[in-house]
């Protein structure tokens, strides 16, 4: 056990995270010299406020030997699996400093995954606890399409979507993460113990408190912000108008993030969170495909989604005599095509719309292509 | 009878509508000395071609006789009750003519509402003729609650959605438009005839074609537009992924008018154009308030949605200091709120976004003011 070890173990028990003076203080001397500084209360007035209280607790070996004994592990920034979180971006917060305090000293895991490979290529799947039978279908079936595809799940290990996702992983033999507002050691809630020890077993627990912290009310905010960050994007399955899930998605949103709700029927109270979500901006969601594409490699697009015949099908004799008239490359104006067609301009316009709607053709600055080569 | 009113008749019956040729030469000369060109022939060789299976047949004075023996009337773009209809902003037409070209002519009605006063409070309430249930209670829903605001109910008298829609506004005593694919006199679908006649007695059926037409499949896409056209917005209710509705969406946006859709289950293949429909940028809406702030008259906004309790006692202790720590009036910035709530920047941020959430604080420029003020 190294001193610089301990020392991290120190100072994520000493303060309660986020802290971004103690993170500006360990960035200026490095976690050895901070530690020592915080023990002798030697820091800023206002770190030594929010020190005050702990600083004098020194369990850093005790709870090493505990993780150690759990199988678990402490990452630091130096780390080779230390995810790279871009906490700079936080909306609101201008100074650099401010922004990289909002990233987590350390992190005490839990599990054979590698943090930074599972953040590479991960969505978080949250939710209200009080979930409908149509929500936890639905959180099921998205998991299912991300394991599928290889991407890592992240929730809170709660009741309802959260639970409901990490449920869905395990059985689909993907990855999942579950981020605890207390200690790796900590199962909460205690009748998800049997769940959690599952995702310890063959996935990842994550937490930036020290074993044996208890979970309590501003800590799941708090953690709600690393639900977030270990995702490319996060996507409410259910949440009522006021809910924890609103939360994490205003951390991924600050975060910069890409915020998605799953929409439901709007005579139930579960969907009233995701339809405000996207009411204000959140993207829609309604099958994996369009969250890898999110969270995916550049080029792993969503496939179109498989419509009931052609689409040829559905136009009548005038639409198609508008489809002929494109041009199997390039594009062509509405001149152009009133010419080809024998239509007059006006009454083209309704049939661009429909060939546009139907997908096969588009407008690209006032002229219209196909967006299929003819076959 | 004049003679005007004569070759109005007489013109809506000679073309496909729409025709831009034929509106730009009324324009030119008047609706009576553009009949006389038509029936002789003398004009473009566009409109020669467009006109000359019919510019033979007059039955204009038979047209007029039947709509008034059915207590109907025909509206002329110089009657009192013309709607200002805008086809100006048509989008992909960069020429007036062709613009004005996509207004109707002249309209067909009965009922004893005026079309301008109807279509200057209106929203379209359309959907799939393959309705659920669920769209069904809540175009119902929906419909009532325009009702109550006095906005007007315009629709496609189809089955499915469309019927809900005009049920529920009769349902309410609301007024309520029927836009025909065929003459006013030709009940469409039959199976609604008893339908279509108390929307005629106490709401108004309204129609671009003269007594008599029967609608045809291209018809329909045609008068899609006029049911676009004749409300402030249009709402899907249910759709599939190739829905008649989607087209009616198509218009309303190239015609400048709001785009809403009502969001579902994602297991329902009835609601997957409507989540098509928002994923490419149209309103989602859930309640009719929301819609009654789109047609209504200025200032009139939805109510905000019942929360189950105050937005306060979702807020954690810290949460509450921050609360307390801004301002009754004026904006403060997170420095400024650090020292007056004895809390980190750092930890200040997740609180904030919190308060931005329960709708109690708003970020301005950097700086943090509360919604309302503290009472």
């Amino acid at each position: 056990m190294t001193d610089e070890r301990r020392a991290w173990a120190y100072l994520t028990r000493v303060v309660e995270p986020p802290s971004d003076q103690l993170a500006a203080l360990v960035a200026d001397v490095g976690a050895a010299e901070a530690a020592e500084r915080v023990r002798k209360g030697a820091v800023s007035a206002e770190l030594a406020r929010a020190t005050e209280a702990r600083r004098e607790i020194d369990c850093a070996a005790e709870d090493l030997e505990r993780i150690d004994r759990l199988g678990g592990r402490l990452i630091m920034p130096d780390s080779d699996e230390w995810p790279t979180i871009e906490f700079t971006s936080f909306a609101g917060v201008d100074r650099r400093r401010h922004a990289a305090g909002m990233a987590p000293l350390a992190l005490w895991v839990i599990g054979d995954l590698a943090v930074n490979e599972v953040a590479s290529r991960a969505a978080a799947v949250v939710g209200t606890r009080a979930s409908t039978t149509y929500g936890e279908h639905v959180a099921t079936d998205l998991v299912a399409g991300l394991c599928e595809r290889d991407v890592a799940v992240v929730s809170g290990g709660a009741f309802g979507i959260d639970g409901a996702a990490h449920r869905a992983a395990l059985a689909e033999d993907g990855r999942t993460v579950a981020v605890l507002a207390g200690g790796v050691d900590v199962p909460y809630p205690v009748d998800h113990s049997a769940l959690l020890h599952r995702i310890r077993r063959s996935g990842l627990l994550v937490s930036e408190y020290p074993p044996g912290i208890r979970p309590a009310r501003h800590r799941f905010l708090v953690r709600n912000r690393l639900v977030a960050a270990l995702a490319g994007a996060t996507v409410v399955v259910e949440a009522g108008l006021r809910s924890g899930a609103a939360n994490t998605a205003a951390w991924a949103r600050a975060l910069g993030r890409v915020v998605c709700a799953v929409p439901g029927p709007v005579t139930s109270s579960a969907s009233a969170g995701c339809h405000e979500l996207i009411r204000a901006g959140a993207e829609l969601v309604t099958r994996s495909e369009q969250l890898v594409e999110i969270v995916g490699r550049v080029g792993e697009l969503a496939d179109e989604p498989e419509r009931p015949s052609s689409a040829l099908d559905g136009l009548t004799d005038v639409g198609k005599r508008v489809y002929e008239a494109l041009p199997a490359r390039g594009v062509r104006s509405a001149d152009e095509l009133s010419i080809e067609s024998g239509l007059p301009v006006a009454a083209l316009q309704g049939q661009l719309a429909l060939l546009e709607l139907a997908g096969l053709a588009v407008q690209d600055e006032g002229r219209w292509r196909l967006v299929k080569s003819k076959s």
